[in-house]
């Protein structure tokens, strides 16, 4: 999504608060554009595309499927999923007879009552598939038939996580709880989970975090259930948490089976581990077509974020920024209250959602573009090049603007 | 789709058959792409699309929605059939309590028991709603969990349709009969029929065609019962069947309530009726993004089809594409069959798939790239600057392949 919100303008030269960055790290390399298409041989684009998204790899995956959008990347990922948990049932012998009439009119066993689990405040996507798994606003879900499949609680921290880590922790306990009887429950209803699905930090459900232990827990009771865990990290992705990958935050090794990606990384798509290759060419089928400056653009935005230290830069933004808006809670108690962010994948909560609005036309009256979320949130997404001296523009002018309140 | 068999390239320049024409009529417009950029002013880029997207809008029909590829264009036309069903059954009064706390966590009366009535032989996409819908090929559908939503036969007809009139209304007759039992049967079950989806020729399902009358009559039977009617043009509109949608053969001024296309006009996206608009904002999300070539691509394509008369072009080389087919089915009787199309929109059986296969590897050699579609399938589908001298030129070289067999 390029929506407002996700690029934070702010600027510190000329004419400060006017002047727009190219804050879009995409913007770097646009200028490789001319060259790129005469330099590479047509033949091996989604080749070359792999070979440079696969230089980023989450841990322990080696393979990639590039799809259009994020909404695709989630859907095929739970296609993934589907047919390897089927295969597995099935063992060494191929689809019964039975399974490939039924499967051509929509009934089981072909097409299995297999469900994927997903989270409250989850946002993975619209089309129906995706929306399954989505349950972050009324408007998105009214009136569009959707699947019985299981729900659990995303824990519902208190911030700063540091400060009530014992709370917190009882609290993630009920929601990993709550997510293994949910598993028995679905087993026992004849729809057994083939997938979790989670964000590592819920975008669109208002910047809801949990902590690396809860992510790490939950990947095992996956593995204990014989289900795939898929981290969604369309929102997430690209180095804003100050990491490539948000999920590279809880320290594992095996984080996950799957993780989908949007079109911040140019193609959306997905890695998956070994096992998850679908068993035959064209059940999960590409939609990319071969763009020769693709590959090129990613290269050299990789480059960029490399030859920077973006990742490091964002790191110190990050702490800036939250540190500025801990001290800003601080001072206007009543208005502003639990800042949360990793890296500049921040948020923090405003009294209610009239102020919320107000304050971000205000702001974006003086140049900065914020964004809302969840039902009275602000969230900063800046890209990666903001740096430390725009957070404190950014704070100053955030300030200007509270004091009015 | 930019597959082999989505352009037909055979010339007639120096290097008969090995030259390959640039038959693509986006690639006319491609020069224009550069100037575009400076002149059109960004902020009217949708308002400028829509703009050249309703001047060629299908009949009776004052709305379009952008959308970014064939999928989430038919996904979102389903779910704009649901909410207009929705909306319906309530009246004036607005969503219950019980509609919005039940649909957050994917239940009804929020998420609706409703279904889409789909062919046998249907092709409408591959993530999970469109997929429901998609009863073409086992890969597709096998291990993947649906809805049980109804599936009436599409006409198995007899070619030529003018030969076997009688059988073929007889045929047609039967599949109208079988659609309102359906409707009848799911109505009953509790899963109304929200909107019947139907192509105008089933293209991979294996080029099945219909008469006109036949979807005349099915649009009478869904408005009869008050399930919206969606002609999924994805692979007809454009122009490839001799008028720029396949469903102005039909003679009717009123063929639909929702016509949905694809990348071909340079986004997807659905038009509708007034009615099927969305009552709410966000409802149906726009994923398109703003890009100024769009446009005027688009203005470009529209105007070279009008300047160089490019539908009469298609139903002229349309014409001399089935007679070379019916001569040549004369030909070899035991081996070919069953030849059939619109404009260039065409197809004929082959005695099996092996032989299939084999004739389009023997054409591909000789600069020929056709593509298979249904089990034993040929299909044609040159772009529309394809002129009689091309087909001519075809027709040579494929009887040349023909006769080794
Ligand atoms: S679903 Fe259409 S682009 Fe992804």
């Amino acid at each position: 999504m390029l929506d407002a919100s996700s690029t934070l303008s702010s600027s510190g030269y000329n004419h400060p608060a006017l002047l727009k960055l190219m804050t879009n790290p995409n913007n770097l390399s646009t200028f490789v554009n001319r060259p790129a298409l005469g330099i590479l041989p047509p033949e091996n684009f989604p080749d070359k595309l792999t070979e440079s998204l696969l230089s980023i790899a989450p841990s322990g995956m080696s393979r990639v499927q590039t799809m259009a959008c994020g909404s695709c990347s989630n859907e095929n990922a739970y296609k993934a999923m589907f047919i390897w948990y089927r295969n597995k049932e099935r063992g060494q012998s191929g689809p019964s007879a039975e399974d490939i009439s039924s499967c051509m009119v929509n009934q089981g066993p072909g097409c299995p009552d297999l469900s994927i689990l997903s989270f409250t405040g989850a946002f993975h996507g619209r089309t129906l598939g995706c929306l399954a798994t989505t349950h972050s606003k009324v408007i998105h879900k009214l009136d569009v038939p959707s699947f019985d499949w299981p729900i659990a609680p995303f824990p519902r921290l208190q911030y700063p996580l540091e400060e009530f880590s014992r709370e917190n922790a009882q609290e993630e306990a009920r929601c990993l709880e709550e997510v293994e009887d949910l598993i028995v429950k679905w087993r026992q209803k004849g729809k057994p989970v083939a997938g979790i699905v989670i964000e590592p930090i819920q975008a669109e459900g208002g910047d809801n975090h949990a902590s690396a232990d809860f992510f790490i827990r939950l990947r095992r009771i996956a593995a204990k259930h014989g289900c795939a865990f898929h981290v969604d990290e369309v929102q997430t992705g690209g180095g804003c948490t100050g990491k490539f990958w948000a999920h590279e935050h809880w320290g594992s090794d095996d984080p996950a089976d799957i993780v989908s990606f949007s079109k911040k990384l140019l193609t959306g798509g997905y890695y998956h581990k070994e096992a998850l290759q679908a068993d035959k060419p064209y059940r999960i089928f590409n939609t990319w077509m071969g763009d020769p400056s693709k590959n090129l653009f990613l290269c050299e935005v990789l480059n960029v974020i490399r030859r920077e230290n973006l990742l490091e830069e964002v790191a110190r933004s990050g702490k800036a920024l939250i540190n500025g808006l801990y001290e800003l809670q601080a001072q206007y108690p009543g208005l502003l209250s639990r800042a949360r962010g990793q890296g500049t994948f921040c948020a923090i909560d405003v009294r209610d959602d009239a102020t919320r609005d107000k304050i971000l036309v205000k702001t974006r009256d003086k140049g900065v573009i914020l964004g809302g979320c969840g039902d009275r949130s602000i969230r900063f997404r800046p890209a990666l090049v903001f740096k430390e001296y725009h957070v404190h523009l950014f704070l100053n002018i955030f300030n200007d603007v509270l004091t009015q309140f």
